[in-house]
């Protein structure tokens, strides 16, 4: 006789992009003459550039030949993929041993697995947060049980408007997980704020799960892109990353994941936590498609940088435009410089779900509600810069013209 | 503070393709002049048939423009490739919803999470068996400690040449995986036989997890291609299957596995389950590569079929040359006719490990131990029909010349 995994039970009850899509549903069932403009997920919407393009093509090629075809590849990826990526951190004086890079399906899956390979200890999340990490701990039965929303055992961190949406050091968290470029504030974080967490993490050998997903839209070169460039870090911190927003690999599925050989935990030599890893994604897990792998080669080379950034420029320009558009009507935003994403303070401190209502109601524009990523998300909503220009603009123009303020 | 998930403590110190590789080294570096024959591991080796090509780099160019391009699918899957593989089941009289069907990046992946949607539950393989299997339950914490190589609190199934390849009931087994055909005895199992675990999972409100990745491979219309065959399947078992074998996309990545609304287990509802699989695939999976689905699309179709089982009918007369090359020595092989594995005994009861030396030396063809899947594999050895003609008959006729027997 078996039951079900009663962590399940701890889950909210509805996903926010599931109710973001409910209440979007039922808007235009009502209004089917109206255009929705979609400013809500952080989903790349432009055609993935020529170099892109021609290498995925090679992926498929190479699978028409006998000679040139492949099965199964090395579940941690493609050696020379794996080199490339290590060599990519070269710009920024981190040397990394390929034996170091686990090439995987996309930052999603890691995030959550990450966590299985060390034994119990708090985790600690940002609060606004990507629900995924939360989920993931829920079910991984760390979280504890849910009193209105709020997880016994979880550690929140909270960032706001007041610390610069860069979290205080807690008290106590075994396993700590840091996203900048922030997933929903777009904040960025200086290589000092960094540096207060790795000196806790390696003082209290806790590990530092660090979400660079967005590493690639930070224009100041002043500001950190990996957390490898805080020294110690290698000592305590675990990177992922992903081709997905880089180089518009979302519906395509690539990503990665950096364990130095020099990480420790408590009882666990250097090296013994890479070779966890290892085993984990070896047993688990059958490598990330062969074709993604050759698209991701070229997306390394200077070509391929070029193009993407172009991509990049484009999504930074629609960033800009919303902040401009806000700004212009006087409502208080942060993010939007070297990230994705507006962060913006709902006018009269209205709750977040009742900013949607309004908003798309009065605008047609889906945004995010804040407090769908934790309680300090309240008060806030997030816009997506992701998207077609002519969307951007004309979401932009209803806000001007409609938002009764 | 945080340490390491101590269940890895319990795992097997070398993966059986490791030691594999490692042995084939050593040879290899001994006897550079000499080419090895490898007969070793399950890995498609034939180049995908055109349609499929076409299909991949019809994938490719839908990225290539604005209009076309996706980014975020379904972390369930592409709805049309969903409704297809339900379809699919259609010619065996299965009415399946394709929301009951998960598309995922192969069956690997989905035969190691599936285990973390139910609560406590003893764990039944069968023995010999895919080690995967037994390395995800040693990490879920459920198969206790290793005395010798046997874990105490996993039920092995034995299968042997007595009881034909299938398994007795066990006294108790809350989560039971069965494969068939199965990797690595390449045997199969009649409607009669499955029925009796289905009535046993019934019964005992016990889960079954069914590895039909090599379905594609049967050829006698009287055995079962799914469980689902069976009557009450749909409220005690899950099926997994792949494009990996039956279309070449080992290293393309594509595979799914079906829940079916109406499984039931301790204490949750009809659809439960289905939700609980739902909940995990989007919290931790972002669906696979857009690319490989679109391919997915077109095996279905009766051209991709009619190009894909010409691939399997050229894997499947590499096995008869297998067989028959055995039994012209003497030696007692199973499996192979309706399986891509052929499962030999070996000559005069050797170990296993000892007979992967012995063919090495001798022939210089490359297998898999037996005692590698199992205790109950000590004694034979597997060789795979998968590989180029030429490289499978050079093997055959080295085997016939060189074993010394």
């Amino acid at each position: 006789m078996v039951g079900i995994n009663a962590a399940y039970d701890n889950l909210p009850k509805s996903y926010l992009f599931s109710e973001i899509a409910r209440r979007t549903r039922a808007f235009t069932a009502a209004h089917p003459e109206l255009k929705v403009l979609r400013l809500g997920i952080g989903n790349t919407t432009e055609a993935l550039p020529p170099t892109l393009i021609e290498a995925l093509h090679h992926g498929v090629n190479l699978l028409s030949y006998r000679e040139t075809y492949t099965g199964y590849g090395d579940e941690q990826g493609n050696s020379k993929l794996r080199k490339a990526i290590a060599d990519s951190y070269l710009a920024r004086n981190i040397k990394l041993d390929p034996l170091e890079v686990f090439v995987s399906d996309g930052a999603k899956s890691d995030l959550g697995n990450l966590t299985t390979i060390f034994g119990p200890g708090i985790v600690a999340v940002q609060d606004p947060v990507y629900p995924a990490y939360v989920d993931t701990t829920i079910i991984s039965g760390r979280a504890g049980a849910s009193f209105n929303g709020i997880l016994e055992d979880l550690v929140y961190l909270v960032c706001n408007e007041k610390n610069g949406f860069f979290p205080s050091l807690p008290e106590r968290a075994d396993i700590i997980y840091l996203c900048y470029p922030n997933n929903p504030t777009g904040a960025t974080a200086t290589k000092e704020q960094l540096k207060t967490f790795v000196d806790f993490a390696r003082k209290n050998k806790s590990v530092i799960i660090f979400d660079a997903a967005y590493s690639a839209f930070i224009q100041d070169t002043n500001l950190p892109r990996s957390i490898y460039e805080i020294e110690g870090a290698d000592k305590c911190a675990i990177e992922v990353n992903s081709f997905s927003k880089s180089a518009g690999f979302t519906g395509v599925r690539l990503g990665w994941t950096v364990v130095p050989k020099t990480l420790v935990v408590d009882r666990a030599e250097p090296g013994k936590v890479n070779s966890l890893w290892n085993r984990r994604q070896t047993t688990f897990f059958n490598g990330a498609s062969n074709i993604p792998q050759e698209g991701g080669l070229v997306v390394l080379t200077e070509q391929g940088q070029r193009e993407c950034q172009a991509i990049i420029d484009y999504y930074l320009e629609n960033a800009r435009i919303i902040r401009t558009g806000l700004l212009d009507l006087g409502i208080t935003s942060f993010g939007g410089e070297n990230a994705p994403y507006i962060w913006m303070k709902t006018p009269y401190g209205m709750k977040s779900w009742d900013f949607f209502d309004k908003l798309l109601e009065e605008t047609h524009v889906v945004g995010t509600p804040g407090v769908g990523f934790g309680p300090s998300g309240e008060g806030h909503f997030r816009l997506s810069a992701f998207g077609h220009r002519e969307n951007i603009e004309a979401a932009v123009d209803s806000i001007r013209k409609n938002l009764r303020l």
